[in-house]
C-alpha cells in the first residue's frame, strides 16, 4: 500500500525553507507596531529593493491570487479589460477573482507557445478598434515563468511590454515563480527598465510560508495603495509575519538558490523522463505527454500529479524535492510505460 | 529618550503565542495537499468542532477584514444591508470592505452603550418598512467582545439574533476577540444554540501569526464556499500555515487561558488607572477618558495607543502583556495627572 | 451621392410603431404615482401576463442589457457562471455587463450551430467537476430568436431546460427579439411551461421607443426585486412611459403582427438575395456570405450593414422595413456581385 | 369618496410637457443609427452645448439614478469616498446605487442648513487625515436645487468646488432639477467656470418623459465613457427617444420658463400655506410642519404627499401643476388646521 505523495503536485505542497522559517521565528519576539508599519516589514521592503535595485513601494500580501486581481483592479476599469496569455493563471485558475476585485472587468485570452504570449498576436489584439460594445483593453499581464516552465528572456518580456507601453497600456507582471526565473538567469535587476507597473512576486512558492511580494514599479499606484489592500482583506495587522520571511529569503539569494535547486530537480527528472516532454523544461516543471490510464495508474501508486488545460501532467519540483524522490518517481514512470 | 512601547497599542503588536508557534513549526515539514485538503488542516478544522460541540463547516483564512466582508456579502445583496453597532468595525475601521467584496450592500449603525447593540433600536430597525429606495436590511451583525471591551452574554447576544431570525434575517458574528469573551465567561459551546449562520473566530488577536477560523453554522452557506474564498483571495495553497497555529491554540485550550491572561492584566490596569474608565473593563481593553494634551505626552514619553471614536483613549492587552510593563505604564500614567 | 441607409443595420434603427407611441401618447395626461405603481403600468403588466398567460411579476425597464445583466446577477453568485452560447449577445456584446452588475460573475461559452445552443455542449458542459478554482456554473441563458436568426421551437428549449434544471441551475431567457419567434410559430404561452426563472422580453426592437419587460417566472426572485431595479438605475420615476408602449403593442397583438412583418421582409430578401445565405432564414435576418470589398462597396453605396462573429454580413428587418427598400437593397447588392 | 391626487407628491408624477413630447413625436420617423450616433442625438448634445455655452461631451441616459452612480464611479474608486450633504439623493434614496456601480465606493455626509452643505463642514471633511482604514475622499457632490427645495448660488457653489479643487477632488452636480435652479436665478452659463467634473442635468422632472443628460466638463473622462455606459445599461439603442426631448425643452427655453412655472406655484403655495414653512422656498417645493395625524388626514382626502427625513412633509410643483389645483389644495389644508 503506497502512501500518498505530494512532492511533484504542486510548488505549494512543500514547507517553508529553513531561511524563511527562521527569519519568521526570529521576527516573533516583542511588540511592534501593526499594517505593515514595523521595523521587520522595513527592512524586508529594503530587500526587496535592493534584490530589484529600484525605488519602489513594496507590500507582502497573503494571497497571490489577491494580489494578481489587486493589480489587475488597479490598471483596468471594469469597463476595460487585461491581455493575457489564455492559460495564464488569472485566466484560468483564480475562480474569476480578476473580475471579482475589478467588478467585472475583462480578459482578453491570447495564444502562444509553451505560454509565452506570442507577440504577433498581442500585436492583433492591440489593433482591434476601440468599441463601446466590447471590453477594451487597458493593460497587459505577463507570466514569468510562464504556466507551462518556460522563461521569458528579459528581451522577450521588453518586446511584450514595449508594445504595451507604446499603446498607452499598463503593465502586470505575474511572478509567482520569478525566482525560478532568476535561477533560470533571467536579471531581477532588469524589472526597472521593463516599464512595469505592478509585479507580484512569489514568496510562497519560492520557500515562504505564505507570502507575496507587491512592488509598485509605477509611483501614481501609491497613493492611498494601502486602503486598497487593507478594504481587499490584504493589508495585515500582523505584516511581521509576511514579511519576516523575506528577511531569510533575500539574505545571500536563498530564494534564488533554493529556485535552483528546485530547477535543477526538474532537469535531472527531465533527462530520465520516459514519457515525452510537452514543454521546455527551463525552469521547475516538467510537462509530458501522458494518457488518462497512465495517469490512473500513477495515481494508484499514490503519487499525485495534475493533468493541465494543453492536455499535459505536470511535475512541478520546489526548494524541498530531493534528488532521491525524483529518483524514486522516476522508477515509478518508468514501470508504467 | 524613551523608546517606541506598542505593548498597549492593540493586540495586534504582540507576537505569537509559544502554542501557537510552535504548532506551525511542526506542521512545516513534509509535503502536503494543497489549499486547505492537508491534514494538518483537517485536524485544526477538528479542534474547531470539538471546540464548538458543533458540527460546523471550518475554513482558515488570512485576514479578519476578508472574513468578515465575505460573511457579509454572504449574506446580504447588494440592495440589502446588514445592521450592526455604529461603531462596530466593519463599520468604521475596514475601509469599506463589506461593500467592497459584497458590491455596495449597506450597513445600517445600530446605537447602543459600550458598543452592545442595543435591542429596542434593533426592534426599531427592523420595523422600518421595507422600500425598495434604501437598502433594507437582510442580516444582523454581532461583535463580541465589543469594539469597547464589553462581553455580551449568551442571553443578551440570544435577545437580537432572535429578533433577527423572527424577521428572517441572517447573523454574522464578528469573533475577532471571541477567545477574550470566553475567558470572560461567554460559553463557547453555546454558540451553536444561537442561530448564528457564520462565525468569524479570531486567532490572530489571540495568539496566531496570523489567522480566522471561518465557521458557517449554516449548512446552506458550504456549498462553493471554497469557490467563495478562492475568489476573494482567501484559499491558501500552504494553509498548513494558517491551520496549525489553531492546533496549538486549541490543545489544552491554550487560547482561553492566555485570553485570560489578557484580560487579567487589563483588570490591573483599570485597577489602578488614574484617569476615569469610560466603559466597563470586561475583556482585555480599558477605555479612559483622556484629553489631548495629556495623550500627547503619552506619546512623547514613548507609549502609543489610540483614541477611538468615543473620544476615549484605548488601551489593550494581550496574551503577550507583562504585569512589568502594567506597573511601568500605570507609573507613567500617573506622572501625567 | 447615395445617403446613408440604416434600414437594414439593425432592429434598433427604426423608430417606434404606431400602436406604441399612440399609447405612449395617450399615457402622458394627468398626474400619476411614481416608480411603477401607477394605473398604466398595472395595466400594461396585466396585458404581459395575458399574453403569456401565467401569473408573473412584470417589470419594464430600459434597458435590454441592463436587463440581461440584472437576471444574470439575480441568478449567479460572483463566484460562479452563466451558461451560454459564444455568440449570445451577454457575451459578446454588451462590455461584459453582466460580470459588472454580477460583480465579476463567469460567463461559459457553449458552441451550436446558428446561434442555437448544441445539447451535448451543455450536456458537458454541466459535467464538468466543481471543482473551487474556477467558476462553476450556476444558471443557463437561452437566447430566441438567437443572434443568428434561428428560432428555437419550444421542445428545443425544452430539452436544454431541462438539463438545466435537472442540474439544479437556473434559467435566463433572453426574449430581445421574442416577438419574432413568436411570429415564427414559437407560443408564447408556452414560456410558463419552461421552468424559466427570469425572461427579458424585448419591446425595443419590437416597435416600443424603449422598453424590456422584465417577467419573473419564478416567485422566489420578486421578494425585494424593485430594490435591485433601483440600485441598479432600472426603476423609473415616469414609469409610464415605458410601460405604456406595450399597451399599444398588446393590443390586437400588434407585437406579433408587426414582428411577422418584419419576418416576412427578411425572407422576401433572402429569397432575392445574391448571396449565399449562412444561416436559415427563420425571422427577421439575413446572414449572409460576403467578402470585405463587397462589404465596403456596400457601404460606399450608402447601406450600413455590420459583420458579425461568425463572420457574416447581416441583414436585419424590423417592423419598419418596406417591401421597396427590400427590392432597392437586392438590386444593389446585385449589382456588387 | 375622493381620488387619487399624485399633482404634489413629486415632479415626477407629472407627464411630458408638450415641447418634449412633440419633439418625441418629430424624432420617431425613418430610420436612424443607434447608440447615440444619430443626428437627433447629435443636434440635441448641440443644443445642450449651447445652453452651457461650454465645448463638452454630452450623453443622454435613462436614469438619474445611474447616471449619478455611473459620475460617482468615474471619480471615486471603491477603497475612496464621496462627500455630498447628508440628506442628498445618492446618500438616502438611491438604495445604495453609488456603492453598487462603483463597487462599495463610500458616501461621507455633511451636515447643512435647508440641504446645502455647510462650507466649514466640507473643510473640517477635507482636514481629516487619509489613513488607510478609512475610505477617504475622493470628490464632492454638489446637488442643487437642493434636497429642500433651496437654491446655491453660482458663488455659493464655487465656494465649496473651489475647496474640493484645491484638495485635488473630482467634483460632481447632481443637477436633477437644475432647471428650477436656472429659473431661480442660476446662471447655467456659469457652470462652466465651477471646475466640475460631471454634471447630470434632469430633463425627467423639467418635463422630457425620461431623460437624463450626462455632461462631462472633464476631457479626462470622455475616453471609453460610452463603454462605461453601455456596461451600465445606459447607452441606449433607440437613443433619439431620450435625446429628441431636449430639443423640445431647449428651443425657445422651454425647460426654464416651464421650471419657471413650477417655482412660481410653489410660492403661491408657500403664500397661502396654512402651515409653518420649515425651509426658504426658492425653487419648486414648499417643506412644511405638519404632524402625523394632520398628514394622514390629508392622505385620507386623497392628496399624496411624502413626509421627508427632516420631518418636514413636501409639497413639489412641477412644469404641471396648476393654480387651481393649488387653490384646491390649498383650502383642503386650511380645513385641516
Amino acid at each position: 500500500m503506497t502512501q500518498a505523495r505530494y512532492d511533484f503536485a504542486s510548488d505549494n505542497t512543500a514547507g517553508a525553507c529553513p531561511e524563511a522559517l527562521e527569519a519568521l521565528i526570529a521576527a516573533n519576539s516583542g511588540f511592534t507596531a501593526g499594517y505593515g508599519s514595523d521595523g521587520v516589514t522595513k527592512k524586508a521592503a529594503d530587500a526587496v529593493r535592493a534584490r530589484l535595485d529600484a525605488d519602489v513601494d513594496v507590500r507582502f500580501v497573503a494571497s497571490g491570487t489577491a494580489a494578481n486581481a489587486i493589480a489587475c483592479a488597479a490598471l483596468c476599469r471594469p469597463f476595460e479589460a487585461i491581455l493575457a496569455h489564455e492559460h495564464a493563471h488569472i485566466c484560468t485558475d483564480e475562480t474569476g477573482a480578476p473580475g471579482y476585485f475589478g467588478q467585472g472587468l475583462g480578459l482578453i485570452p491570447l495564444p502562444g507557445a509553451s505560454g509565452r504570449v506570442d507577440p504577433d498576436a498581442l500585436r492583433a489584439a492591440i489593433a482591434r478598434p476601440d468599441v463601446s460594445h466590447h471590453q477594451s483593453a487597458a493593460a497587459l499581464s505577463i507570466t514569468n515563468v510562464t504556466e507551462y516552465g518556460t522563461v521569458y528572456s528579459v528581451d522577450a518580456v521588453r518586446a511584450l511590454t514595449d508594445q504595451a507601453r507604446a499603446a498607452g497600456m499598463g503593465v502586470h507582471f505575474d511572478g509567482a515563480r520569478l525566482a525560478n526565473a532568476a535561477a533560470a538567469g533571467f536579471d531581477l535587476k532588469a524589472l526597472k527598465t521593463l516599464n512595469l507597473d505592478i509585479l507580484v512576486m512569489g514568496g510562497t512558492k519560492a520557500g515562504a510560508p505564505l507570502s507575496e511580494a507587491v512592488v509598485l514599479f509605477n509611483p501614481a499606484l501609491s497613493r492611498r495603495f494601502d486602503a486598497r489592500l487593507k478594504q481587499a482583506g490584504q493589508l495585515p495587522s500582523k505584516a511581521r509575519f509576511l514579511s519576516s520571511p523575506w528577511l531569510g529569503l533575500l539574505k545571500d539569494d536563498a530564494l534564488v538558490r533554493r529556485s535552483a535547486h528546485a530547477n535543477a530537480m526538474a532537469r535531472k527528472l527531465a533527462a530520465g523522463m520516459p514519457f515525452r516532454l510537452n514543454h521546455p523544461v527551463e525552469a521547475s516543471a516538467v510537462f509530458v505527454d501522458m494518457d488518462e490510464t497512465t495517469l490512473t495508474r500513477l495515481h494508484a501508486k499514490g503519487w499525485f500529479v495534475y493533468r493541465f488545460l494543453d492536455g499535459s501532467v505536470r511535475f512541478m519540483c520546489s526548494w524541498a524535492t530531493n534528488a532521491e524522490a525524483v529518483e524514486e518517481l522516476l522508477e515509478v514512470l518508468k514501470s508504467l510505460r
